[in-house]
């Protein structure tokens, strides 16, 4: 019920990729001074098997999702705002709403797990369940709520492609989820509970300490369980992690272009490497946020994400504030002069 | 004559400050969440002195000129390119060009020195001499030639205010420039040449140990000339250099918002802060470069700047980057909902 997890992505194409590691060396700039941003136009050439790549057609689907963990005090919010934050984003008044406008991006909010269903115009409803369960107690979802929200992934980047999206940006809410996306990270990457956990939207190091514990022993509760991507992601998850890594492996199967966000996204991006390693090929890391676990799960996957602003929001925002970065990268492979057009010496 | 640099420069407005404070508290988000935007917001409302700040007009100015120096073979390339980037510029080739057109900045290029003129359509002429004497034989420049620098920044400023800019990128253009804005950067914060001296547009170690050589030697050269911001700049300068400072000073007693390049122009903002230390109130610095004195030099001005990506182009590029992330801190800042508006639990 899963295989298609397991369907090929392919790899971007190498003649491209080679076609515009040339141009690059023609523009007029000394050779590699464009840093970062020529790797990034030559990447998206590769990708969209062109030599003029454009990200002009952009999607942003926020996945919201309840944690049964919340219950055990390690949020500073609590739980009802996952609820309040989703009537934020469908009102347009959240920062993913005001970034998502201001790179004309198109939007959407998906309810994969609240606690309780909310009928709200311009909702997408595509609900796994009310809220995962504790998983300091249990198992966080059943099998078949895990396929459920893999698919509401899925199904987010099948609305996308019907936009001819070029780019997809997936975000988060769910209170607890730093929570969730620590104790995946412990399972995955076998870094220390201690080393990954942090304040999330803000804690004290108090309650890290005890966020920490409740991780700690989940881990130990879920040992036996914890023996591939996919039974971590059940064990450990939420509904909206599901959904960014099922929403990472479709879009790379169907070669569309993947900017992660913060720490929860990474998360997500690791298990979808797990399940299907060549999704990392189609991946920009937008951005080091300042989650404590973030950096090590970037550094575990060494990925170099574009901006390093302090950010800790979530939602995306991350990402859409890096995408002005892989659009002024597109321009400048497009629209330079060469030093041939320019009659400029080189020798 | 040069007496205007020392005229009065204003702090942005602490009400205004505290204002915009206190409404980052109130958005929908973690307080901090949004990182370095927060701060960016709050500091563009002082300068502003609004409730909601916006980064629509733009200014870019380029400043071109010629290096006496560059007869020491201290560049990768040949000191025609300087006039050759500059027709790239007017003919909107060059990656600066690009960016601008992205952002849209308006944009200008003025000859400040070029070593011999040149009638271009849409190239300012406002010069200050032949290009400059090589400083490792005698000074760059004589006092009226540094006074008539400055002036080309400050009419440039002046030509931006018409136009009512909000925010002023400088950007230069200078083949040998990073062996003058080295040297420069040596005698005001006492750094070794060792230390300071990089790649500039892409030179081999060999080829980095002889300009070393060429800065030390006229660092013990003027030696004696060193004693003033101003005659350090005279010593070893570029126009293009001394037409940034004057730039930045005068845009700052205008209470324009600066946004600093890249090595050469954080350089210049030094000289600026050294001759009148409250510019720096105006300043944000875009970008860290791969120019391996520019780390040391923010360091030294305890500047932290925006992104890192590797760039070392110049031409005001980095900088242009970097808008974006000011324009998104202010939408953030003016179109977030607050809790209270969206009715989110605080407690």
């Amino acid at each position: 019920m899963m295989d298609w997890l397991n369907n090929q992505i392919e790899v971007p194409s190498e003649s491209f990729y080679r076609l515009a590691l040339t141009k690059q060396q023609q523009l007029t700039k000394p050779p590699g001074s464009l840093g970062e941003l020529e790797g990034i136009a030559i990447r998206l050439a590769a990708m969209q098997q062109t030599t003029a790549p454009t990200i002009e057609r952009i999607w942003v689907s926020i996945f919201a999702a309840d944690h049964g963990v919340a219950e055990e005090n390690v949020s500073a919010f609590p739980q009802i705002v996952t609820t309040e934050m989703v009537k934020n984003f469908v009102n347009d008044g959240a920062a993913v709403n005001v970034l998502s406008r201001y790179v004309h991006a198109q939007f959407e909010v998906i309810d994969v797990g609240l606690l309780k269903p909310v009928t709200l115009k311009k909702l997408i409803t595509d609900r796994a369940g009310d809220g995962t369960a504790n998983f300091s107690k249990q198992a966080a979802m059943t099998e078949q709520q895990l396929k459920q929200a893999l698919l509401a992934g899925k199904a987010a980047v099948e609305r996308a492609i019907m936009q001819k999206t070029q780019l997809f940006i997936g975000g988060e809410m769910g209170i607890a989820n730093t929570t969730s996306a620590t104790a995946i990270a412990c399972a995955i990457t076998g870094l220390s509970v201690e080393q990954l956990t942090g304040a999330g939207t803000g804690l004290g190091s108090k309650e890290i300490q005890h966020k920490s514990q409740v991780i700690y022993n989940a881990l130990s509760l879920h040992q036996q369980q914890l023996r591939s991507p996919l039974k971590v992601l059940q064990s450990l998850g939420g509904f909206e992690i599901a959904a960014l890594v099922g929403a990472y492996i479709f879009a790379a199967q169907q070669g569309i272009t993947i900017l992660i966000d913060g720490f929860i996204s990474t998360v997500a991006a690791l298990l979808a490497i797990e399940i299907n390693p060549q999704v990392q090929l189609w991946y920009f890391f937008a951005h080091q946020s300042q989650e404590k676990g973030h950096q090590l799960v970037l550094e575990y996957l060494q990925a170099k994400p574009l901006l390093s602003l302090n950010m800790r929001l979530g939602e995306g925002s991350g990402a859409v504030i890096a995408l002005p970065l892989l659009q002024m990268a597109c321009k400048l492979h497009n629209e330079m002069a060469t030093f041939e057009q320019a009659k400029i010496t080189t020798n």
